[in-house]
């Protein structure tokens, strides 16, 4: 690991931790909704559905690689986990009649301001099969070059840095890589490295 | 891949598809609570917090082999999803206060009557790390056989086939497997094989 990769990287962290939560009345984007599911074999069984805002919580998953076959890494606050900052890739939901790769493109010019030359879908799987439809999409992007400002939602807040594979791998064995979405895309991308 | 097997897994599919869904008023499961978050830097930011039953919907997952070196495979109504059933691995909440590694073991008991000589944790993962803090544990199982009867939950439908790691590989790339919790167990237990 770079020394400088990891101090610089520690700085975001630090400035992004949470320090507080207060609760708050405003509750609008997770919601639920309980059924009875009738099986083929007659069984009637109970579940109950996450809803996430108005679609069902489908997300892109982007991992931008520039030229320098550098991996394009995303810092962001991730409130409610013990650290309260994430380490992973660009990523977001899927707008509502949004063809999954056009979700990949825009958050990743929206979180970092990189475009790629090319980017293809590598694998697909549910966040939370028990309780979800989400489905996610795992996309890599090459070639990334930097040609717009980041462009960030009200109560966004990210920040972005160039790590090599190796180097990402030992952010995960180290514990600043922990989401689900983040590790299996890292795992599944290893085979589409191109150097 | 053994035709056997390939055979007697569709037989158990076709068991457990869901073919109506009926919305019901129940919801007790999935809450969400709202928040204004403070961070280091100053910033204020809103998140919303996923809640599930009284705890925070942290999970296990076991990928439990038997003495002959076949991997214990659970096949269940995941009734949200495209193919209504999912195939995977013994897994479920922990409880409160219980230790990740006695609900590991405890989850494969209930699901299909299997224990183990051996247990060990080999990652951990948030499974939403945007909106809840579930950090979930894989474990792998070793030396497992079949002492104890399933012990379901009403509301629970469990059939489980033994099948070897390249099946395992064979049926996620066939489709069979799409679970993000069963893909990265999968991906993380590769090297934890004994043979």
């Amino acid at each position: 690991m770079r020394k400088e990769k990891l101090e610089e990287l520690k700085g975001y962290i630090e400035q992004l931790k949470t320090i507080k939560l207060k609760e708050i009345e405003q509750k609008q984007f997770i919601n639920s909704q309980g059924y009875d599911c009738y099986l083929n074999n007659g069984s009637i069984i109970r579940r109950e559905r996450l809803i996430k805002g108005t679609n069902d919580g489908s997300a892109v998953i982007i991992m931008p690689i520039t030229k320098d076959d550098e991996i394009l890494t995303v810092i962001e606050p991730r409130v409610f986990t013990k650290e309260t900052v994430g380490v992973g890739f660009p990523a977001g939901y899927i707008e509502q009649d949004e063809e999954p790769k056009l979700a990949a493109l825009r958050e990743l010019r929206e979180e970092t301001g990189y475009v790629p030359s090319e980017i293809n879908e590598i694998d697909a799987f549910y966040q939370d099969e028990g309780c979800s439809s989400a489905y996610n999409h795992i996309f890599i992007a090459y070639n990334c070059q930097k040609k717009y400002l980041q462009q960030l939602d009200k109560d966004e807040l990210v920040k972005y840095m160039l790590f090599n594979y190796e180097e990402l791998e030992e952010l995960e064995r180290l514990g600043y890589i922990k989401g689900a979405n983040t590790k299996l895309t890292l795992a599944k991308a290893k085979n589409y490295i191109r150097r």
